[in-house]
């Protein structure tokens, strides 16, 4: 583990005791990361005003998850069943790319993405918390789901985080893969040098 | 129960071993379920700005899951003792209809409805939390609180649900209707396959 | 106690069992009952945009709360160290007068209002959260504060609600208030058969 | 210690009590305070429209301790690593200087800080939540985390409040700050007797 000098906590080991070892196993081979929005990236409340969704509530913990993951080389992707121009947004200040939306079948998409880079579902993770994103959960290597989620869908997971939807359940995530990789202590030592890089 | 495909999970018979057998009949019983707006698809907060509320804090999986109700032939309405143009911007958008609002004598509005619809208050199922709301739950057929009411509101309920108001109480309330007639899992399917369904 | 017709919970006992019969007592001698907002009508979060506060969240059922209060005939005002104009819309909506703010000696203007009225500072309630709160928590014949405010606010007060600020905390001091005046009841009556009064 | 006249609750002495004689003696030693933004004085939440972040939810007690702390002669800055309008226009309303934005270098900024202010790190203190704020949590004499960040920051720092960020986490530092100054007494003295003083 390569961990940040003088930063002495086996943090890495601290995270993995807190899974099973199939859990750690399909973290480990995720090569691609795809996350649901409403319910994930957020806590699944839609703020209106009297012309639409007005403001969406992200998370600075999860940015910071998703451009760790991308600087050791994992791809991110968003699919969304809603479409918001707030979600084009903030994917669009923190380089998710594609970050596709009002996409009802999801499992075609997740294929899809998954072929165009080469990758075989086992290599794919899928964070999502309703009905619509069941048959990906179903499917992928590593199927991650929230508390805030219906229970069934749950149970439909092969892990659910601690943390709820928008309060930090993507930064769990996204520290799980990088500590099952072993590339969490390294990552905290590139992103403390690369002074000028983007905080999201 | 009819189940989606390789969802194995017996999430109704879970559903219900969660409430009284008196709850599942009263549920069983639902031909259309009204709701009130405010601390039930809201968390009761007001947000306001200089000229008046600003915004209005729906959840994306209550939102889907007044959908499925309506898919399986269940109607849906919202009647609200205020007036708000987010709320009725919020309703258009999920095809809530009616969306009375402004109403103060709920009671007579819930008995209209009934009556238009043919349908007896026993077959009419309402979720309230407020002074206002006690007279139409003391008579429909399914009344249904939340734990973020004053506690004599949810006394002169049938049912309280688990999740607050906002944060998916609407959405357990739906479950458990489709649940009580044999119907979620065939919603399962039902939703999974309208691929061009809009997701609000 | 004069229940609601068919509404045969015993509601008052229930709330004025939950608190000792010194508070009680201090509850039902209050004529004018006077509210700090943020941290109070509030959480206490300030939502800032980029040319100030943008939006602050008041609650449903504290509004209606303080309607009933007034249909019983006690008095009630604000008063708030900050300025905001967005309390002043809301105060409006509610028709809560008088509405003061930019308020730094409490205590004064607490006293300035008993006299106005005709009340001893015993006749006087006050719901506070912070330092600028502490000498009016001490003057007053029934001191409040929320589970949201400093520890050593709280000990000041006679009595903490159970709910925190914003989320229902000025609703469950009007309640104990009319249950402790044996109004609570009567207003559930009143408040059912205005029909045409405003919900805010 | 010098209490608020009739305000006679061993304040002081019951924050100490919570904390070690370590921590104790850290918070007394602290001449400078610097507080990292998102996170700490918010709940992490990032509320973006459609152009960007919209608004951001800072906290009225927050705002209070660090009044308190300014005015018992401790120096505050803000260091954050994000850039945000709606930042500097709260740092300005409560004239936090400095207050500054899109640093990524947090230990050079803060060392710098230090020698400005003429002080050595074991005179300074740091709040923050993420793995950008590591380095500074390792180096200043009092490193205080909150329970919304990531364990492995927590571990780091030689104090983790009992509140979140954004929900009062910024003012308990103060408080405790304070206190182990004994000037918590005496600041609620000046702070009721500066009757024009500003509530932000």
């Amino acid at each position: 583990m390569n961990e940040l000098p003088g930063f002495s906590h086996p943090t890495e080991a601290q995270i993995l005791a807190r899974v099973t070892t199939d859990i750690r196993s399909r973290a480990s081979a995720v090569r691609m990361m795809i996350f649901d929005v409403d319910g994930i990236l957020t806590d699944g409340s839609l703020w209106y005003g009297e012309h639409g969704e007005a403001v969406k509530p992200f998370n600075a913990l999860d940015g910071h998850g998703l451009r760790l993951l991308r600087e050791q080389g994992i791809r991110v992707a968003w699919v969304s069943g809603r479409k918001s121009a707030i979600t084009a947004r903030r994917a669009a200040e923190l380089g998710i790319s594609p970050a596709l939306q009002g996409i009802h079948d999801k499992i075609t998409t997740v294929e899809d993405l998954a072929r165009d880079a080469g990758l075989g579902l086992d290599a794919v993770g899928y964070m999502g918390d309703d009905i619509i994103d069941l048959p990906v959960l179903q499917r992928v290597g590593f199927a991650v789901s929230v508390p805030n989620a219906p229970f069934y869908v749950g149970q439909t997971a092969h892990w659910v985080t601690g943390l709820s939807g928008g309060r930090g359940a993507v930064r769990e995530c996204c520290d799980l893969i990088l500590a099952a990789q072993g590339r969490l202590g390294a990552c905290f030592t590139a992103s403390l040098s690369t002074l000028g890089g983007a905080i999201q």
